[in-house]
């Protein structure tokens, strides 16, 4: 609640930023090559076309000034027109920020029209695979690191979808519906998937079929070796170079030690239209995850990835950067988005039912008072804890009390309290309380220091 | 240039966001007190009279469905309406966000009209002057951390500036706009704020001496004692209770051992209505600073602080979290907002100056080859260096020149390449390069991570 408020302030203060931005970017943008500018200029037509039957999701916005605006869609269009518009050629960067889903939000489910992603793509001219399984090797580690428990990273290739539809007679302009109803076996039976393809989207019983039992097909390395042999598979170029492609990423993915968690799975045919060869999804496979919470939002769309775990998703987009540059200059991009605030729920979840408290505060150790007037006593402390790198507080009162000083440290999760009195003060010494033990110890001030700093490097 | 254009289009993707929200935040607060809601949901009421004469730089936006609204001056006063909104009693906590100031705009000079401030505010019912002074210690540890050069932190109180107007017999009704005018003085030369004072603002000649006298008084906590002696300052309620709060200020800065840098300065007004209480304002004081940058963007406005070097700036506003609430509810809070963009650019000037790169990347070291045909050895070598935690890479080419590499490294600032050759392959060993020096020596693999992390650990 406290996020939602305060982002809906700074929002409800920002609307006049894009309007002057816009001026100042015309300004800026008005010159020689105007048209590309244009275009650049002119996110709703950046955005038109790239998403599929996605697109609907698309915050459209009436003219603002002339202008045909969207609300970014996610982080990978923008990226592309941004190594465009400064001619970028070779980039490896990460990009935390808000994306916008012209979805139902459901907020107790933790899914919002305006959310965080987590992108990270390699964009350059480089040999096949390389930076793509170093892609899933990041997937691999982050959501290894995390512990979110049991994970599996699906992987296909575009080429290899729509090779699999030509080879199963499936007419060219209809590949593209035909992909995005495949992408719904995450969520629907074949049956009801291969309905949609016969009796709304047209296409023939036996060209269903056939795509069925391709995309019943799940394996690693040998699969694509052995589609490399199917008779049919083997007369489409285009099948053929994926497939090539999928061996030649399980051998990298074999030296990068993460074989374990990748599955070739002729299912996954995530529905953004951008995609020109390899794609994949993580999706957490432990039972007893949280409710669906944006799965809309993991850097897919709702029809890519309603997989109750889907946690992240990419793949390679070698065309998007040339429709943005005015002579149509392509950059080869792979990247993945990782549905950071879907992790973040259950992370939280994770804690609350582990019973641990979510520590609101890095403070290491409290300067407390056992008696009045020792106001000045603690601030010397704190300064000296401050002085050795210590991330230490007082209570701004003069006189706390001391119990009201040692809930401040429960309640905060504070894990030591270094306490002040008469005695101590006259002995030379500080009272050492473990917050979570309780234990007390006197500690004399040389030794407070290391004392403490070993404490809290131990937690 | 780069960050320019990537704001751009964020920024042009970003405007219906505001619209939606803006309906969505509409719904959600349509309900009982709606009186209470609504002021909160009107920014441009929200800032009104809290900037004085500043409210000019307010970004103004015209009626938005119905609203009317503003971009956000400042961090203070969305943080005061967000306790409000919130009913929150007490905290502490850091901002790090975008403002926006209809100011012109000199890029060259590194300043915007949209900048980010860094802010940090303790809200709550306190003792006086202990937080205060810890906002204080906070400027000074940062500015002395980040090594900017010398610096001063100017220290004066709104009450007692208020004190000191009233005495010296201006009119209530002009205390804030003789307040702008003094605050002129780090710009201004005493002449022309004494005639802006008498012509413009007519203030009588021998208010305007008085004042002069008053203003040009610096000092330290002997300051304060001798000001409270003063006959005319000492008949002065307001004015006695901001110079004892000064001393008081002034014994715990003692404490904190911060007095050095902090100075008691009668003319520092910084212009803010909202200030009720303790003032200040950090000044870089070294001589070759870098033009003028910023100078109305470290956290105050432009009429505060033209000064070259201010790089920080905060008080105590006590009465503006109860603005906001329905019933009037005060809580008092004090804070201080840091000038970022200033201090990088500042930095930025000084990485410059000193000849040393500024690395744009992490990376410890890079698994080179020495020969063709290596890339899967790199992709095992980096593999056990990123499962030791080490930050490393590999050029995403099959064959790529060991040239090649080790310009990528010179040019990145990548301070070691591990070489892989077949000579070292079956020597078992790993030629470890320092690129600043060019030096080589062969590790054996069994030795390479802790040689990694023992020479990456000394840079």
């Amino acid at each position: 609640a406290v996020k939602e408020s305060l982002d809906n302030f700074l929002v409800s203060v920002q609307i006049d930023e894009e309007v002057a931005k816009l001026l100042q970017l015309k300004a800026q943008l008005g010159g020689e090559d105007g048209k590309h500018q244009f275009v650049l200029k002119t996110p709703k037509e950046t955005l038109t076309g790239k998403y599929g039957e996605d697109s609907k999701l698309i915050y459209d916005l009436k003219d603002q000034g002339g202008e045909l605006l969207s609300l970014r869609y996610d982080l990978t269009v923008p990226f592309a027109r941004y190594l465009a518009m400064n001619k970028i050629t070779n980039i490896k960067r990460y990009h935390i920020a808000k994306v916008y889903r012209r979805d139902n939000p459901a907020m107790t489910r933790g899914r919002y029209r305006e959310f965080y992603q987590c992108d990270f793509d390699i964009a350059g001219q480089y040999d096949a695979m390389i930076p793509d399984a170093e892609c899933l090797k990041i997937v691999h580690e982050i959501l290894s690191e995390l512990q979110l428990g049991e994970f599996c990273i699906k992987v296909n290739d575009r080429r290899i979808l729509d090779g699999m539809f030509a080879v199963c007679g499936v007419p060219d302009e209809k590949f593209r519906t035909i992909c995005s109803t495949v992408d719904k076996l995450d969520k629907m039976s074949w049956e009801d998937v291969k309905k949609e393809m016969v009796n709304e989207k047209g296409l023939s019983e036996e060209a269903a079929d056939q795509i069925g039992e391709y995309v019943s097909m799940r394996g690693g390395m040998d699969l694509a070796e052995r589609l490399l042999q199917d008779q049919k598979m083997c007369q489409n170029k285009q099948a053929c170079a994926g497939l090539s492609d999928i061996k030649l990423l399980f051998s990298y993915l074999q030296l990068f030690q993460v074989t374990d968690k990748v599955v070739f799975d002729l299912s996954l045919a995530r529905g953004l239209d951008y995609y020109t060869g390899v794609i994949y999804e993580a999706v957490l496979t432990q039972a007893g995850l949280p409710p669906l919470a944006n799965d809309s939002q993991n850097g897919a769309s709702s029809e890519e990835s309603a997989g109750v775990g889907s946690v992240a998703g990419g793949g390679r987009y070698d065309g998007l950067v040339g429709m943005f540059d005015p002579k149509g200059r392509k950059v080869p991009c792979v990247g993945v988005s990782i549905g950071i605030e879907r992790i973040f729920s259950i992370m939280e979840q994770k804690a609350e039912a582990s019973a641990e408290k979510v520590r609101t505060t890095e403070v290491q150790v409290m300067v407390a008072s056992a008696q009045k007037n020792l106001l000045e006593e603690r601030l010397r402390l704190v300064t000296e804890l401050w002085s050795a790198g210590i991330k230490a507080e007082v209570m701004y009162k003069k006189n706390p009390k001391l119990l009201s000083q040692l809930q401040h440290c429960e309640e905060g999760g504070v894990p030591l309290v270094a306490i002040l009195g008469e005695q101590e003060l006259k002995d030379g010494v500080v009272k050492l309380r473990v917050v979570s033990t309780r234990e007390e110890v006197d500690i004399s001030r040389a030794d407070l220091i290391a004392e403490i700093k070993r404490r809290t490097s131990e937690a």
